[in-house]
């Protein structure tokens, strides 16, 4: 996908399925039946009582019918009719809890505002949105990955009852929107580089030496990502503090065998690194003695690290937090998630 | 099987698999092999590093032969050479963890004394055997049973997760032990009714009116176990304190939805009923008021209430616990558990 918006979709790609007679569907109606989809479903969840998630509820798939005119449970809307399907909805209803997303929350940051659009970050052919208020990425998957996201929702919920620490995404939901020959799935995310935390530098890591270096292409970017050779030219490492540093190493061999389990090989860590009080690094500059800067704990250290009695209070702008590292003499907390 | 213990299993049953050769094994081989299997493969896998339970695991079954003259890896014994089979090891630890059984712990209940035959107090073709200190009833099983079992795993973890409280049964573990031609399953489960605690009154509770009168034969019993229609002559309810009452109705609906996920009907609530300064219950002591008691707080109820907050120090005699109720004015700690 290129950078640009793109208004018209009427076009095949892996992610979609065209009929022969398919209307052109504007990219606005689309995340429109997304938003509006979503919406119902979810606002309609909230009706039923809560209860205990059962084996049976992972591989559930609901279905409504959205007529433009409206219907006697469904809001009349000004794109065409369309079709959502819900995968796993309460088992992804019992995730949000665990992940503390309030039903309304999670109505108001999808559907409130308009989508944006977003470049595509990796080699995948999906297409990203995020949500206005910066909160989740919704990310198109096709068929055979929606279908495997669902497979695994009981070793997914396995890992997140035993290793809360994870850093593997996380899941909000996962639906289907069939409108106009069109079939879409996506997939609701949590947004692990959020736009208001600016990152100087960001890596999408393998642990493998074997061409992982950044494209031109992707060097050209005003924000690359870069890749595990370009890490090692630029940081040669960072120094965590050692209950960090293991708490890390844990999480991540726990996250590993879970993906191994699931049989999957092509992950990676996507680094964003974010300098206190910035300054290039640059060859020359490296070694220089900088002044310390106020080291921030928030979310993305106290999920490996397990909850903290007594945090130090962040100020308005410091609420991104992230783990503390330094290079050198630089603090540079970072935010990390596999991916 | 017979109330009297029956030194010799040289027959066929429903929990046994014979071949045309088999040698005659005596019941207390059998115990001594089940005693022996559990204590190897638990303590071998005290030495396996502890990790995360995944999917794979539920469905996993580790098999050992122990002979006679020892291996490099098992001990020699007095028993004829048998092979032993560990279900699902890494998701038992799990949950006898979850149940803050310890691993010594475990082994020293289920190893160092000569498990106790019981009779069979229900009406299946089980043969019961209890450990001396009376912390766990191993039950033998059909080939169907185990496998059922088996595959409810996934099922009884989220429970575990979700639903703490359960009365569901606690499953320690499940093993199968093939010797001389004999193949025995058992499962070790809580033993919900321990003899140092007397019940004066026994319940094994459906919900249902019909035919749920105990039998001629169960009421000569010293201790019998009456059922619904008894329980309502003798009792006519229980009170509770509303709180009690509100807890135990809810976990009950839980594990109720738990069963009929797994499509189980056949279940009932065997319930345990301890009097305070008992005196019997006559038609005319009925309405007597009574010089109230103690009444005492410990894990039955804690299970179904949650932690509680500076509980109430037990006597020695007092670790039993159980739920408080009331029969008019006497008190009634009872115990409860779905079987």
């Amino acid at each position: 996908m290129s950078d640009t918006n793109n208004d018209s979709m009427g076009r095949g790609t892996q992610g979609t399925k065209m009929s022969k007679h398919h209307k052109k569907l504007t990219a606005s109606a689309i995340k429109g039946a997304i938003q509006l989809g979503i919406g119902y479903v979810v606002g309609n969840l909230n009706s039923k009582p809560d209860r205990d998630v059962l084996m049976q509820d992972f591989s559930v798939v609901e279905s409504v019918f959205l007529p433009n005119e409206g219907s006697n449970l469904t809001p009349a809307h000004h794109f065409p009719d369309f079709r959502l399907k819900s995968y796993a909805p309460l088992a992804f209803r019992y995730f949000r809890e665990l992940f503390g997303i309030k039903p309304d929350d999670y109505l108001y940051s999808i559907c409130n505002e308009p989508l944006i659009e977003l470049s595509n970050p990796g080699a995948s052919s999906s297409w990203f949105y995020l949500t206005s208020d910066d909160e989740f990425i919704i990310k198109t998957v096709q068929h055979k990955e929606a279908e495997f996201l669902q497979k695994l929702l009981p070793g997914y919920y396995m890992n997140l009852n035993q290793n809360p620490r994870t850093l593997l995404p996380k899941f909000y939901g996962l639906y289907c929107i069939q409108c106009s020959g069109f079939t879409i799935r996506v997939v609701v995310m949590n947004n692990i580089l959020p736009r208001a935390m600016k990152m100087h530098y960001k890596y999408d890591l393998k642990g493998s030496s074997y061409k992982r270096c950044a494209s031109r292409k992707e060097r050209a970017k005003s924000s690359p990502t870069f890749k595990d050779l370009d890490f090692k030219d630029m940081h040669e490492g960072l120094n965590l503090d050692s209950e960090t540093y293991n708490a890390l190493m844990k999480t991540l061999q726990r996250d590993c065998r879970v993906l191994e389990s699931f049989k999957i090989m092509d992950y990676s860590l996507l680094l964003g690194i974010h300098v206190l009080d910035h300054k290039p690094l640059s060859r020359e500059s490296r070694c220089d003695s900088r002044k310390g800067q106020k080291v921030l704990y928030s979310t993305a250290l106290e999920s490996i690290q397990g909850s903290m009695k007594d945090p130090e209070p962040l100020g308005d702008d410091d609420t991104f937090g992230g783990i503390p590292a330094k290079y050198k003499d630089e603090n540079l907390p970072h935010l990390s998630g596999d991916n």
